[in-house]
C-alpha cells in the first residue's frame, strides 16, 4: 500500500521529443516524413528526437506491409508500442469509483467499479487504494509496468497543485489528493477536473485528433466543458473554465443551484429535468431514465422538457461558437442516452443563435461509455507521464 | 504610389529570437538574466539571441544609472531601440480614416484623419494612400525607414489570407483589402479585424503585458470582445470570435441585427440605447452623446436604458470569465465616455453572474482615444514585422 512511487521516467529532454511523440501517439503510425510535416519539424530534428524514444522502447519502426511499392524501398512506418507501459485511470463519482487499466495509446484493457458507501476522503482513498491494488494485480500477470495514475473529479480540481479545492459532488474542500493517492496506491497520480480529462482523452486518442481549437460539452447530471484553445486544454486562471452549464438562457427561468436564474444546467441538466417531467406530467419520476421513458413513449409534458433542454443546451454550445469559433464540438455524455429527444432542439438552436460563420463549426455526438470518465483520467496519467505539459 | 513594398526585414530566424525581442519590446528594459528568465530561456540562449538583434540595432544594451550599485560592475539593461523602425496604423470606419505614424514600441507619433465621402473599396483606398502619403512624408523628416503598415476594419477579416470577407460598415464582401493597400501605398500591408488589432495593442503594450489570458471588451457602436488565451489571440476557426455582442441576454429582449432577440449589443450597442432612450423620454435624442446627456441630467428613462446596458454588459462578461477563467477583463470603447452611468450595474451583474472562483477575474477600465484604434492596426503591423506569428 504504502510503496514509494516507482520511478520509470520517459526519455523526453527536449520539447521536440514531447512533440514528436505525441504526435506519433495520436496520429501514427507515420513515416519519419509525415511525422516531420505534421510536427512542425525539419527531418533532421526527427532523426535526433525518435532516436531516444526508439532505444528506449517507447518508438518502434517497421516497414509498411500494407504499402510495399512493387518497386524500390518500402516505407517505415513509426509507431508508438502500446504495450511499453500501462497506466491507471480512475473516476470518483458521487456514489463509486471507477477504474480502468490502459495502456500507453490509452486504449481500455479492463474496467472495474467499486460502491462508495461514505464520501469522506479517507473512505474514498481506501476504496481508491483497493481499485488500484486490483489493478494492479492484473497487470502484474501481463508483465509490464504501470507508470502512473490519474483520477478525475468533479468540481474545481488544481491539477498543477494536486488539490481538489472544491467539489459539491464529494463535498470536500481543500483535499490534497495527488499527494495522499500517490501515497495509498504507490503510484505517481495526476488528478484532474473529470470533464477536463475526458477533454485530454479526446485530444489525443478522440475525436479532437489534430485539432487545434475544439470544445467538448458533457451532457448529464451537470452540462459540463471543456475547451482545447490553440491545442491546449483551457484551466483558467482562477481554476474556472469551460462553465457552460452556468450560460444565462432565459434570467426569468428556473432557479439554478449557482445563485443565477435559468441556467443551462438549471434546465438541461439532469434534476431540472426530473423536476419538470414531475411538474408536468404528475408522474413520480425519479431519476433521468425515468423521465426520458415518459417522453420515449409520447407523455407532452416530458417531450417538451427535453425539446427546452435542447433549446437550452444549443443556445449554451452557439455561446461557446460565437466566443472561441472551435473547428469542432464534440457533445457527449450520460445524457446523451436520451439524445433523439432533443438532438433536433440542439441543432435549431444553435444554428439560430450562431453569430455569422461560427455556424460552420462542426457539432458531432459520441457515445460515452461508463468506464470513459476513467479512461479519461488515464489520459491525464499519460500526458503528465510524457511531461509535455512542462514544454508546451 | 505604387513603389514596391520596401525590403527591410527583421532577424528573426528562430522562435527564441523572437521571443526575446517581444520580451524586451513589452516588459523592457530588463537585464539579460531577467530576460532569460521571463522568456523561460537560458542566459546562454538569450546571449545567441541578442547578438543579431544588437548587430541590425533593434536591441540596445547600456548601463542602468539609475541603479548604479555603491560597488561592483553596474548592471546592463537591454532595451528596444524605438526609433529603429517605424510604422503607419490605419483604422477606417463608415465615415473616416484614421492614420497614426507610430515607432517600433506603438507609441503614437503623430495621428491624422481624413473624412470619408464614399464607401466603396476605390474610394477608401484613394483616402487611405492619401493619408498614408502624409504620414510618410512626416516620416521622411524623421530620417528613419516606415517599415510597414496596418489596417484595421470592424467586421469578420481574414488576416492570413489579407481579406476583408465581410464588413457591414463599410457594405464589403470579399475585398483582398492587403493587397490593394499594398499596392497604393507601396508598404508591406497587414490587415485586421479592429477589435482583435486593439487586442494586440493591449498585448504588447498596454495593460495585457505579461498575462498569458485576458479579454478586451470595447463598448461603443458595437459590444465587441477580443480574447487572448495561452498567450495568442483568438482568431476563430471560421473567422468569427469574441462575439460578446451577440450573447443572449434576455431572450424576450428588443430583436438584435444578427435576428435573434436580447443579445448584449441589441440592449448596450450605442444604437439600442437611443432608441431606448427617445422611447423612454420621449426626446428627440439622435445619438449615444445626447443619449448619456439625458441620463447625466438625471432623466428617469435615460438613467434607466443606461442601467439595463450595464447590466447587459455585466452579464456578457461574466459569460466570457465563466468559459474562459481569463487574469484579467479590459473594458475600454467610446462607450466608456458614459461610464458612470453603468460601471455599478457592470459590476453588480457580473459578480452575480461570475461563477465561483471566476468572479476573482480582475476588471479594469482603460479609456480609448480616438487614434488608439490605429494605435491597434500599427501593431498588427508591428506583429507582423516581427514575423513571430510564424513562430508561435
Amino acid at each position: 500500500m504504502s510503496s514509494p512511487p516507482r520511478a520509470e521516467t520517459f526519455p523526453a529532454n527536449t520539447p521536440a521529443v514531447s512533440q514528436i511523440f505525441v504526435t506519433a501517439l495520436s496520429q501514427g503510425p507515420l513515416t519519419r516524413l509525415e511525422l516531420a510535416r505534421r510536427a512542425g519539424l525539419s527531418p533532421a530534428a526527427v532523426t535526433k528526437a525518435v532516436r531516444p524514444l526508439i532505444e528506449a522502447g517507447y518508438l518502434v519502426e517497421s516497414v509498411d506491409e500494407d504499402a510495399r511499392p512493387a518497386l524500390g524501398r518500402p516505407a517505415s512506418l513509426v509507431r508508438v508500442d502500446s504495450g511499453r507501459a500501462l497506466f491507471v485511470g480512475i473516476k470518483v463519482t458521487g456514489d463509486e469509483v471507477i477504474g480502468v487499466l490502459t495502456d500507453l495509446c490509452c486504449r481500455v484493457l479492463l474496467a472495474r467499479r467499486l460502491p462508495l458507501g461514505d464520501r469522506a476522503p479517507r473512505a474514498v482513498l481506501a476504496t481508491l487504494a483497493d481499485l488500484t491494488q486490483e489493478l494492479l494485480a492484473e497487470a502484474d500477470g501481463l508483465g509490464v509496468h504501470v507508470v502512473g495514475a490519474g483520477v478525475a473529479v468533479s468540481g474545481d480540481v488544481d491539477r498543477a497543485e494536486g488539490m481538489v479545492r472544491y467539489s459539491p459532488f464529494l463535498e470536500w474542500r481543500e483535499v490534497p489528493l495527488a499527494e495522499l493517492a500517490a501515497m495509498t496506491t504507490g503510484l505517481p497520480v495526476t488528478i484532474d477536473n473529470d470533464v477536463r480529462a475526458l477533454t485530454v482523452a479526446e485530444q489525443w486518442f478522440g475525436a479532437g485528433v489534430g485539432l487545434s481549437d475544439f470544445a467538448l460539452v458533457t451532457v448529464g447530471a451537470g452540462i459540463g466543458c471543456g475547451l482545447v484553445v490553440h491545442g491546449r486544454v483551457v484551466a483558467g486562471a482562477h481554476g474556472v473554465a469551460g462553465e457552460i452549464g452556468h450560460v444565462t438562457v432565459d434570467p426569468a427561468g428556473p432557479l439554478c443551484h449557482c445563485g443565477n436564474r435559468g441556467c443551462v444546467e438549471a434546465i438541461a441538466g439532469d434534476a431540472a429535468l426530473v423536476d419538470r417531467v414531475r411538474a408536468a406530467t404528475g408522474a413520480e419520476v425519479t431519476d433521468a431514465a425515468e423521465a426520458a421513458a415518459l417522453a420515449h413513449e409520447g407523455v407532452a409534458g416530458a417531450q417538451e422538457a427535453y425539446a427546452r433542454a435542447g433549446e437550452a443546451i444549443g443556445r449554451g454550445i452557439a455561446t461557446v461558437a460565437n466566443l472561441l469559433g472551435p473547428e469542432r464540438v464534440i457533445i457527449s455524455g450520460e445524457g446523451l442516452a436520451a439524445y433523439d429527444l432533443f438532438a433536433e432542439q440542439i441543432r435549431n438552436s444553435f444554428a439560430a443563435a450562431a453569430f455569422g460563420s461560427a455556424a460552420q463549426c462542426d457539432v458531432q455526438t459520441r457515445p460515452l461509455p461508463f468506464e470513459e470518465w476513467a479512461r479519461g483520467a488515464a489520459a491525464t496519467a499519460i500526458h503528465s507521464f510524457i511531461g509535455s505539459g512542462s514544454h508546451q
